[in-house]
């Protein structure tokens, strides 16, 4: 049995993906009984496809994909909610099944896709756009089937993980730290997706609808990310005996999905504050189960394309079977999202001042006020000497009310000499 | 779409899994279409199914099960190979699919039960026989099937795990921790399947085969358990940076596969140095993915049943869409399993000898010329004043010549006043 494979996109994670179906065709014979070929290459780079070795199957045009009869599985990796989601679409249209890594499209545009995937009764797969070559999404769909999820949460962005690692092993500041990154390879030129939380956005809404079985799309997370942390945040916290981590956290509460991504400080013991550089991993915690994790590389080329690849010859087994897809959609219900401005927890709060008398005092003032209890009041000076850190760590308090302080003291206009620094503090 | 099932023990797991099929019925309907019937329980105690309220589907012959035309799916979880061998080889002749979480049986009957599984066309699924809850076989077999994997390897026994716990954080003796263990239902009256590490043998035969796509059996692997460790190697352990756990571990290697399982020290740093009490935890690493870990409870009601209902689950869908099994044996190879002699590795070694000078001087001689390279000889006194703990850390060794070295030590008599305490060091 022949298996004809159409890839759109030659970065790196489309090169992987070449690469492992040149490596490793023989074994997908002898040990699936499934020829494993790859048909048709599209890019805007034809040299990336040639580095590749797939120079003479080149395309610079996705429709030969999509509208060649004989391909049976099209791998989208060229990323993003535009030409990717023409590509994935119509590919489906075209009754083709589908694999993607593309975390955005599947967070925006989930419904509509599996609604064309049933409609033509094909599969999308999309096992590589949470976690790199983590298995998660098929664990969820499969082995956990039979519980009740009551949370997955975990450090799913490998870049901010490497430049919070940086920052607390070496003490070097945000700046410093993204440009080391970019020039790594590890953020983008405009790194926002990364840093800003959007890329963990998008992947926690991804988990949370199949844990949940109700659709949670990247609007519905609050989204923070880690553009305000300084390496004197990682300090306080190991004073306090917290690793700082951007979490995605998706819980089932009683008034519905609460899902958000945001710096947040873990205890130094819990496995999860040791996860470095650009590891990923994610907690599942289930009725039956309990407390499960999954741990592993969160990018590169060879972690996504074993993803992609997983999901390619599962597909395949299916397509040599003659079988139909069994999973397709799984959000049977219809859960409301949990208000954000309801969390309760506890909060590390940062305030860049005035070096004045009086300032400390008005500050706490305003929390008081604001029914939010404050555990220890610290003040660290800066380089700057006209300007010093006040540091506050609250007992729990509600989302709201931290709100309308932050809001207060910033209305204030002598107070906050920059935005302030917010760490959710989680136990 | 009805699915009926038939459960065949009534202990810790099978109690979960009839408390997940009450608890979930509905959820299952909703979520997958198929309503998951428990029709018959065969145990040899009634008042275990009468607890879990499934006295009026009691019988206490397994035959009734396997007989019954309208069961579709048989659950095994009594356990061993006696018994559960009938039951699992004629469930499959009479064309039921069969879910079991038997690790020893998988182990040393795997052939067989595949052959007949293929013969009736029908799926046999073992996700609880390694792991507890911990979903591994099925990203083995599914979400990792692109990679070469190297090396399957982890902390995959609670109970020995939690005696290697309580016996580093609190200084207990072996007879003590294992009193306690047993007290508090972590080890069996008889607990040699557990402390002699017959039980992570067979897990790790299972993924061994899986994972390697060749058969291992139980009898492959060099087993050793940890009924000669004592607080004092856990303490010397710790000053040379290290942590004693029982490892099972298979490695694909150019002459065969390595599989063993003995007491190991392992870098504190590591993950799964932190990995404690009834925790398990397994590494893969692929040559695609790199290194990942599987976390989570290895035992117990709920872990287990939920690896249980996760198997059960999926066959039920594939009833449900009328599909043929899509994995069988993985089995397509035959590669040859690696002599342990040939293993090269550091040794920890604690030899308990007579308090008498020149004793130290004549067991270095031993190891010297055995091609043992010493890196460390501590001497540590004894509560009997007669005898002296000797410890030897030696540089890369082979296996072979440890065991000459050992052998000559027993030969002479007057040198061991007990079993050596052999524990192998990697990094």
């Amino acid at each position: 049995m022949t298996v004809k494979i159409g890839l759109v996109g030659t970065g790196t994670v489309g090169g992987g993906v070449i690469d492992i179906i040149h490596n490793h065709k023989e074994d997908f014979k002898n040990r699936l009984g499934i020829d494993i070929e790859l048909v048709r290459v599209c890019s805007l780079n034809k040299a990336e496809a040639e580095a590749h070795g797939a120079g003479d199957i080149f395309t610079p045009d996705f429709n030969e994909i999509i509208n060649d009869p004989d391909i049976d599985i099209v791998i989208e990796l060229i990323g993003g909610t535009g030409v990717a989601h023409a590509i994935v679409t119509n590919a489906l249209r075209a009754g083709k099944n589908v694999v993607t890594a593309n975390k955005a499209l599947m967070a925006t545009a989930g419904e509509e896709i599996f609604g064309l995937a049933k409609e033509a009764n094909v599969e999308i797969a999309f096992e590589a756009s949470v976690g790199g070559g983590i298995p998660i999404i098929d664990p969820l769909k499969h082995s956990l089937i039979s519980n009740e999820i009551s949370s997955v949460l975990g450090i799913v962005n490998g870049t901010t993980n490497y430049m919070l690692t940086r920052m607390d092993e070496d003490g070097m500041p945000y700046d410093e730290v993204l440009a080391e990154a970019q020039a790594k390879g590890f953020a983008e030129a405009n790194p926002s997706a990364d840093v800003d939380g959007f890329d963990a956005a998008a992947k926690i809404a991804i988990l949370a609808s199949i844990a949940f079985n109700s659709r949670v799309v990247m609007d519905d997370v609050h989204t923070e990310g880690i553009s305000n942390i300084q390496p004197i945040d990682l300090k306080t916290g190991h004073e306090m005996g917290y690793a700082v981590k951007l979490l995605a956290i998706a819980h089932r509460m009683p008034e519905g999905i609460d899902v958000r991504v945001h710096p947040t400080m873990i205890p130094e013991q819990h496995q999860m504050a040791k996860v470095n550089g650009v590891y990923n991993a994610i907690y599942v915690t289930g009725d039956a189960v309990g407390e499960t994790m999954f741990f592993g590389e969160g990018a590169g080329a060879g972690p996504a394309a074993s993803a992609v690849m997983g999901d390619v010859l599962e597909v395949s087994r299916h397509i040599a079977l003659g079988i139909p897809p069994i999973v397709g959609c799984t959000c049977s219900e219809k859960l409301p999202i949990a208000p954000f401005e309801n969390l309760q927890t506890r909060y590390y709060i940062r305030l860049l001042v005035p070096d004045r008398v009086g300032v400390l005092a008005r500050a706490a003032d305003v929390f008081a006020r604001h029914d939010a209890s404050l555990r220890s009041v610290s003040q660290e000076g800066t380089k700057d000497h006209d300007a010093v850190n006040l540091i506050f760590v609250t007992h729990e308090a509600c989302e709201a009310n931290i709100r309308a302080a932050l809001a207060e003291l910033a209305a204030m206009g002598d107070m906050l000499l920059a935005d302030p620094t917010v760490i959710r503090v989680e136990d």
